[in-house]
């Protein structure tokens, strides 16, 4: 099989402050490495863009240890493998793990043994396996499904709504029967939300009124906060819970970048005051929680996709060399849907 | 049956500022009332003082809408029937309800509909019907159990621990094999949570350096936290909690009186990260919820106090005038164990 002969890496040089740029990491070339008795070469496809990543490069062990100085980016991909070592796995297999942002990867035996295969002519793009059939699908399934647990007619609020993950919950809490209302930046996104993935209201966080229009949209409070942001926007929509709601912490991206911080640590403060008088459950989740159950999850969302009941879009970049401006749009709110960076076309 | 002829009432006269003063307060008398058909005259013996009694005083519809203003001071009391036009309950008979801050009271229909009969002859003391026997008890019962489900050996970390809730909440998670670390101001605070209520290990947040023992106090983490206060040091404990903990949210006492405002709304802040990033479960409630298990939460608590594994203390301010200073003494942490009123002696 063809292959380049050079792997480029992003290897981090520094630990970003604020948003991350180009000079706070390597590119760099080196050989596609020979792989050992038992390994794996993956050529990355697609590298999936999240907002978690900018939390792996701070100093601090969130969900998973820093990355650190001089170790290659960490990121999940999309990834074919090019040359094999290994029974499990042989050439032209498809698989999504950790592969890093880089153009090769020999993922070590634990990361390896991680690497989630999939199967062979599966009748959805490629893409769609890092977004709703994918991580994205399993985040909006598990998180909205297990913890929102919203029932027929209640209310969902979900943040960065016309986002990735956002995108998908809202469809689904849909099909679920409940009344689904999106907050997203500006009109156009807000349009979409209401057009396209049928959200019955949309709240345009950048005008002034958007605590105003928040009333409006929830005139019965809001049962479940599908929530992706964090901050002030977020302690607004828990003051409107209703009692016994619950709280489905996705994400917290607004603090990412510069979130307050105490003895050091990384803060996204949030009102607890709420969580408390009214009784609500707020829970955090990382979709890999969910591992053993990604075949049912996967089966479902394709099949809603072939339905029609969930719209899938996503945004290609394409080349490594801008996996730096990719990652900082998910902050900008740029895109609509999944962002994904093509490394090598498929 | 003798009784006075005169209802002595706080009544609410301004919203307080920061902690409550006697000014904000009219405290008035007036005869005692005479009782309508199907009603009900309860003489209250004992006033639960409780943090959050602060919280409906402000303007702001929390667990409950506030106390209008003019309204008799909302609270939780012991009382005994004086006088009934109601076959449910005969004179004698000893109630716990929202009697409020005064002598006398006739619950209206919704709120006599609420109060809860204790049988006579019971072989504690009346007092304990307002603390480890009763509300304090129920909260620290199905908060710690119901919400916190401590497993044997996990690690249990109790603010305010040498409050009401906190001293009982401690000691469950001890009767259930955790290991049990309290937070409290002050050494003698301590010395009673390791000496008399058999905590592992106590943290004095008085001391600078609060944070090293809080580090040292929990070598393997923290995997329930059974939260009374909130604030900065809640949000190191957050830091401290390992995957899949839980934080039972029974109150938020740092912010009753000065928490953040946010147009308006009084905000307890707490940092979120942790709950997502370590997939935390964090929830609110009230133990009034947990009303229909109220049977079953007293005679387990009357047990495990029979059998000397839960120690009851508490401290009696006498004079109903005195219920000011003893609500602020809640927020100054003079106390240790529950904290009553006596109104009437019994």
């Amino acid at each position: 099989m063809a292959t380049q002969t050079m792997n480029r890496q992003f290897r981090l040089k520094r630990r970003p402050a604020g948003k991350i740029r180009a000079e706070d990491f390597d590119f760099v070339e080196s050989p596609v490495p020979a792989i050992g008795p038992g390994e794996v070469l993956f050529s990355v496809l697609y590298l999936s863009m999240e907002p978690i990543y900018r939390l792996w490069l701070t100093d601090t062990d969130h969900d998973l240890p820093p990355v650190a100085i001089g170790d290659v980016v960490r990121g999940v991909g999309l990834a074919r493998v090019v040359a094999s070592n290994n029974d499990n796995w042989k050439v032209g297999d498809l698989g999504s793990g950790m592969f890093g942002w880089q153009d090769y990867a020999v993922p070590p035996p634990p990361a390896l043994a991680r690497v989630a295969r999939f199967p062979a002519n599966l009748p959805v793009p490629l893409r769609s396996l890092m977004g709703v059939c994918g991580s994205t699908g399993f985040c909006a399934y598990f998180g909205l499904l297990d913890i929102g647990k919203p029932k027929e007619n209640e209310t969902v609020l979900v943040s960065a709504a016309a986002g990735a993950v956002g995108s998908v919950a809202g469809q689904i809490a849909k099909i679920k029967g409940a009344r689904v209302v999106g907050i997203a930046g500006g009109p156009e996104k807000c349009r979409v939300l209401r057009e396209e993935f049928g959200f019955d209201a949309a709240i345009d966080y950048k005008r002034t009124d958007w605590r105003e229009q928040l009333a409006a949209a929830t005139p019965n409070g809001i049962d479940v906060n599908f929530e992706n942001v964090g901050g002030e926007i977020m302690n607004a929509v828990l003051e409107r819970m209703n009692k016994g709601g619950r709280v489905v912490l996705c994400g917290l991206i607004s603090s990412y970048n510069d979130g307050a911080r105490e003895s050091g640590h990384l803060q996204a403060l949030g009102n607890l005051l709420p969580v408390f008088t009214r009784r609500l459950t707020m829970q955090g989740f990382v979709f890999t929680d969910y591992a053993p159950r990604f075949g049912e999850a996967a089966k479902q969302l394709a099949t809603w996709v072939s339905e029609g009941k969930i719209k899938d879009r996503d945004t290609v970049v394409v080349g490594l060399e801008n996996a730096v401006d990719a990652l900082n749009q998910q902050f900008d709110g740029g895109n609509i849907g999944k962002l994904v960076v093509e490394i090598s076309a498929p």
